[in-house]
């Protein structure tokens, strides 16, 4: 790694910069030849800031040697102004799309600053956090009789497998009510799925994963214990399989996937039983 | 509401589709005038997938009256190809941004399909998943002798001020470690900061909230209890922010800020105190 060039890449916004990192780190994974230094400055709302920043930008250039590439979601012309006295490589996301899309809707954009600005009010964002609290309150397998029936979709599989930063995903990025519920030992020994959970089929949806990689983060929970084991962990995966295929559960296998692509997909299979979601 | 324009609006991608919608619905919010339908399609990675958008497209424009804005994220050229056999104004993030990088970087992009492949495996995303646990772990007051020295961030407030949603927007989408803790009417009688707090006062960050939104929120879940009366609630406000203030905590008021601003607002004011994180 230490002989590959390094730039620095700025995630500059007048809001929480949220965008325009995530613009950003999409276009970069594009060069993984390039070792990129990454600073996110949000809220560079007045000029003055702006200004700030095309110091820091010079600053990186001088140390680098070369100019860094700039990621920006500026709508106030003055702000952006006091950026571009800096040299670098601009990308920015209103100045490329916004005029196309003035045009397209034969509207004027608001040029409001902060992408989240009264989002907060929305109802779209009220569905979040309640989906939040929802994914807390239904966490492995904590939940009451009924209280399932308010769940978009319900996510089961041995502990470990994935399902609570999936649930927490799904709640954050979505504004879907997902709980999760573990199979344990006992559920293979009594051979069907815990709880009331038969009554929720339609929304199960099981997580896999290799006997090797849960082995491994259950060791770093608890060191050589059986449940971390290596045969109890195949034993664990091999029962859970078994059961979902005969409770005809839709499952994937969570080993070398992110939880952005495991909700993004889990998404995906629930909406399509459920057009109009 | 019923007699504004409607428009569809696609967010399209080889991947998970959250890099284009993250895009797409920043723009958006620069036209508050126009209702947007929104569809999601996410792993559209080859032809006929492609084709079967296209088609989508037709229908939507049909439906609506007016051609729709398709936001998209393709790298393959033959499924964008695809893809612009129907008629809309498409804004295509790699299209605009990938050739200008790849002129300033001397190098040609990988074209790697799907913004998260692979990145299960990096140590940004196992740092992630790490903190996720360990707001999981710690919320709520939840922790033992010495833990929270783990801790990059440790959240307080009253009950319902915000903390948990934020703890966990902060590890999914930084990878910061937030613990939080709540201040209660307890801590307001003694005058003093709960259990081992004081230990770790450079880590601590407040959230107030104003006392109207604050029982509007614990009505939705104790109805006319004394927790969610307006005068407890302006009490223990006004205790907490006495106590914060005493103590010399940062904090902010969270009654109009979205996680996203509040989260982006803490990891300013850390980051500030710690250089290089």
């Amino acid at each position: 790694m230490t002989n590959l060039p390094v730039r620095t890449a700025f995630f500059i916004s007048d809001g929480t910069g949220i965008t325009s990192e995530t613009l950003g780190h999409s276009l970069l994974a594009q060069f993984p030849e390039v070792r990129f230094r990454q600073v996110r400055i949000p809220f560079v709302d007045d000029l003055d800031k702006a200004i700030d920043c095309a110091q820091q930008i010079r600053e990186a250039a001088q140390r680098d040697g070369v100019r860094p590439i700039v990621f920006s979601t500026l709508v106030n012309p003055l702000t952006v102004d006091g950026l571009r006295q800096a040299d670098a490589l601009f990308i920015d996301l209103f100045e490329q799309f916004v005029g196309p899309l003035e045009t397209e809707l034969g509207q004027r954009s608001t040029h409001a600053v902060g992408r989240f600005h009264g989002i907060a009010d929305s109802s779209d964002y009220k569905n979040r956090i309640e989906a939040i609290n929802f994914a807390m309150a239904h966490d492995d397998g904590v939940s009451s009789d009924g209280e399932l029936a308010e769940a978009d979709v319900i996510l089961v599989g041995v502990s470990r497998s994935g399902k609570t930063p999936t649930s927490l995903y799904l709640a954050m990025q979505f504004g879907v009510k997902a709980a999760n519920y573990p199979l344990i030992p006992e559920d293979f020994e009594r051979n069907k799925l815990p709880g009331e959970l038969h009554h929720y089929r339609a929304k199960l949806f099981g997580l896999t994963i290799s006997p090797e990689r849960l082995s491994q983060i259950r060791q770093e929970r608890r060191p050589n214990s059986r449940y971390a084991s290596l045969e109890n962990c195949r034993y664990e995966i091999d029962a859970a399989q078994k059961l979902m295929r005969r409770e005809n559960i839709r499952w994937l296998d969570s080993t070398t996937k992110s939880i952005e692509e495991i909700s993004a997909t889990i998404l995906q299979a629930v909406r399509l039983n459920r057009p109009g979601y």
